[in-house]
């Protein structure tokens, strides 16, 4: 009998070239599935919620897998988590209906950039967690500009999807938090989708602004001219992570409640 | 004129071999070092307050070096942190007296053994800064047992110095504290000086009682023998980090106040 279970995985994908399977490079989908194959001896696929670029890292990664191996969801969430690396840990292991999808499922997303100060010490035990501003930067200004990105919006200027594959590049980000903790500023994006690369250029283009190379109505033309070229953009991929995917529209309600 | 300076660092060791200058190997010292060379064109010793081994973290070693350059404090702070990797960081630099020594002025030091504990999920985040407990436990017994280290003791069978060059391998701790905070329990050290794998081979002690493989009339026994054979534990190096060292005899005096 096959049966499908639901993960959440968090990994530190500084080492990684990101989610997705590639060939000739280590990545967490592939190192996932290697750990599954060697498990049950049954060459296993599995479907993330969507893909993570190379050095970013998840907190909250969603995947699903169909097996017909005889363990129960807590059996592999043992047996996973004695077999993963020391930089993948497997949160949480589900069985689930053959109608739940990872990706098509989802939601929602919640990606988090984290940024260390450049006026503050610099805190050496998170090189591979947060990108480090070299740059004074005006949180204040930062806020202005992330009201822009919030609401339905045509991100074009604001991602690497090709238009002939993806005409429709309007997305709705329901909100935008800032979180200043000790030397960092955590940014915290919710929204039903990212494109390739938008949330990284988005805060690219957010650090812009912060160290007053551009202006929020700068910002604004970017936006109108939906243009692939418009923004140059992208930071660094290290201080994102994908915190969390959300699969229950009532969670994703409370999202825009708590506004 | 030459002009000595005191600095505080910060390293995440995970990466090095460790402080001290050997040949053929990648260390803190020798890095600081060839930054300082790089910066005033003159070949500069450092001296720490003392050795970490490899992969063992700061967050607060000391070091000062004599110089004839003609930068001042603030100006060492800003061209040191300009030049050195990502991993090392300068807390701060201030000009001192001659009189003032890193090693032999030092008072007392403090060092952090972390454990991730097993009953918890795993935090990918700090696999480079935290022990990941294989066992279950018995945190109450750690700290039972971590009171017959307190006071002023022969710790003969907890370090790796050789009887022939330190005779008097008795050393004071002056307090020993923990704290649990999420999946992690931080073991804080604080005692006039450490002997070459001491804090470690305590740690890796008390990590056994932890577990239920020793009890604590062994450990007594262990440290009654004042043997070098007597006690096998070592913990993990990349748990701990060197986080004060004080120069200040009032600082030191409040350590044992607040006990």
């Amino acid at each position: 009998m096959t049966r499908r279970f639901k993960c959440i995985v968090s990994y530190d994908g500084y080492d990684y070239s990101g989610w997705q399977t590639q060939p000739n490079k280590i990545t967490v989908q592939k190192t996932i599935e290697n750990t599954i194959e060697k498990i049950s001896r049954m060459k296993t696929g599995i479907t993330g919620s969507g893909r993570t670029d190379a050095k970013v890292h998840a907190a909250g990664q969603c995947f699903h897998f169909d097996t017909e191996f005889y363990l129960d969801a807590y059996g592999w969430k043992r047996a996973l988590n004695g077999h993963l690396p020391k930089d993948i840990h497997i949160l949480s292991v589900e069985e689930v209906n053959q109608d739940f999808h990872a990706r098509f499922s989802a939601e929602a997303k919640r990606y988090d950039y984290l940024i260390s100060l450049k006026d503050q010490e610099r805190n050496v035990f998170n090189w591979r967690y947060a990108y480090q501003a070299t740059w004074h930067l005006d949180i204040d200004k930062m806020k202005e500009c992330s009201r822009l990105f919030v609401g339905r919006h045509d991100y074009t200027s604001f991602c690497a999807n090709s238009l002939e594959t993806d005409p429709d590049q309007t997305r709705t980000i329901y909100k935008i938090e800032f979180h200043e903790e000790d030397n960092l500023v955590r940014i915290s994006f919710y929204g039903e989708g990212f494109l390739r690369y938008m949330v990284r250029m988005l805060t690219g283009t957010m650090l812009e602004v912060g160290r007053g190379r551009i202006t929020i109505e700068d910002v604004q033309k970017i936006m109108d001219r939906r243009d692939k070229t418009a923004c140059r953009y992208n930071a660094k991929p290290h201080g994102l992570s994908l915190v969390k995917v959300y699969y229950d529209p009532e969670e994703v309600k409370k999202i825009t409640e708590e506004k």
